[in-house]
């Protein structure tokens, strides 16, 4: 699938592609006139997009959308990991669905970390960007960064996701993602999901996660690098959402 | 955790390590004289060692070792992915638990992937031990490579696995696995799940699967890159059979 910004349509729906996009239609999916090929609007709706030209550089589409698809209903507060972690997660995470990343500062997070370009929409959107065009869905997830995590968590976090399923991946915990996402209250149907350092949540974050809501929640003893439990974990959030 | 050859081991359980892990226990772990840290032996049992002697490029553990940890109850059959996927996924694979690892081709795999030297154990055996030792783990998971689909499938399957619920991913399919898994034969406690290329198998691989008694599985319409489709998957399959 290839996503286009609401800017790059004319009042026809025709866009004309000459950058990576262009060159990916050419030379993997090796387009031909009229061909249609699946196309979405960067947050808005899906749809089919006619090849009306073959350029030496790119393609020019004739685009008609129609379905929007629905926000994820999984959101993931995820402790800033690594910058080579985070680089991988970005697009596996818009790929899985995701609604909304709230990244935060933990005790067990390199103060270091928060330098990274990789923090900046300009990092990201492009991460995003991709693992969407990968899944075929067109809603970025929302990004946030937060240093303070009590203030996050006491004074941002009802504001940000709105009422959810909370839990908090803990190796301790033996309460499988399943049971506490069936025993939810009705008409509950997001999940908010925690993810600690590669170290874990200290004692005192722990606490105030679970003074918030915050369900533990394990997988079983093994301990994981930090993007192979967000992939892992979210994948089990989303199959008991479904 | 640090794991040891049994070779590396005197007749006293003794190990002095002077390379990465002695490195990685200085730096890292920041031991000190008479500390305990855990260890493993690989694909043998896990204990713990205690350190006896700091040296400028290393450590000297005294180890003594008492649980074997059970074979993980997953195997994994993964049409041949590009060796940069391959890369990441081998500790990754590690870490969440395979028994063997089953590589082969498919239509949709290119001729040159089976030229990388991530196939060699040399190649791979570093990065499943750097999983394991994440995962605190010591069983490392038996690995084959396979060039006919349909010999492997059809010759050498069932003596490579056992009883096992045999499950295929596919985005065309809408069971989940854990019906799959619930539903079982009783005294069947092990699955194998096949993960396709990234065009996914074709019409006459998927037959042939599931006339060898696969089920296809869903996890919704999300297309995932193979690396997080076998994450994702396989901590579905983990957690059913929990």
């Amino acid at each position: 699938m290839i996503l286009v910004e609401p800017s790059e349509l004319d009042a026809d729906g025709c866009v004309t592609l000459r950058d990576a996009r262009g060159a990916h239609a050419l030379g993997v999916l090796k387009v031909t006139l009229d061909q249609p090929i699946r196309v979405g609007i960067v947050d808005g709706a899906l749809g089919t997009g006619l090849v009306t030209a073959l350029l030496a550089d790119g393609v020019r589409l004739r685009c008609a959308f129609d379905t929007v698809p629905p926000r994820p209903p999984v959101d993931l507060l995820l402790a800033l990991p690594r910058p080579k972690v985070l680089r991988r997660l970005w697009a596996q995470l818009a790929a899985l669905g995701v609604g909304r990343v709230i990244l935060t500062n933990a005790e067990r997070v390199e103060r270091n970390y928060f330098d990274t370009h990789l923090l900046d929409p300009t990092g990201y959107r492009p991460l995003l960007l991709e693992g969407l065009q990968q899944a075929r869905d067109s809603r970025l997830p929302d990004v946030s960064v937060h240093r303070q995590f009590r203030v996050l968590v006491e004074d941002d976090l009802d504001g940000l996701t709105g009422t959810a399923t909370r839990l908090v991946a803990d190796p301790a915990a033996t309460l499988p993602i399943r049971h506490a996402i069936h025993s939810r209250p009705s008409g509950v149907n997001r999940a908010l999901l925690a993810v600690g350092p590669e170290g874990g949540w200290n004692a005192f974050e722990l606490d105030l996660l679970r003074s918030h809501g915050f369900s533990g929640v394990g997988m079983g003893a093994r301990i994981l690098r930090s993007d192979t439990a967000c992939i892992a974990l979210l994948a089990l959030v989303h199959e008991a959402l479904r």
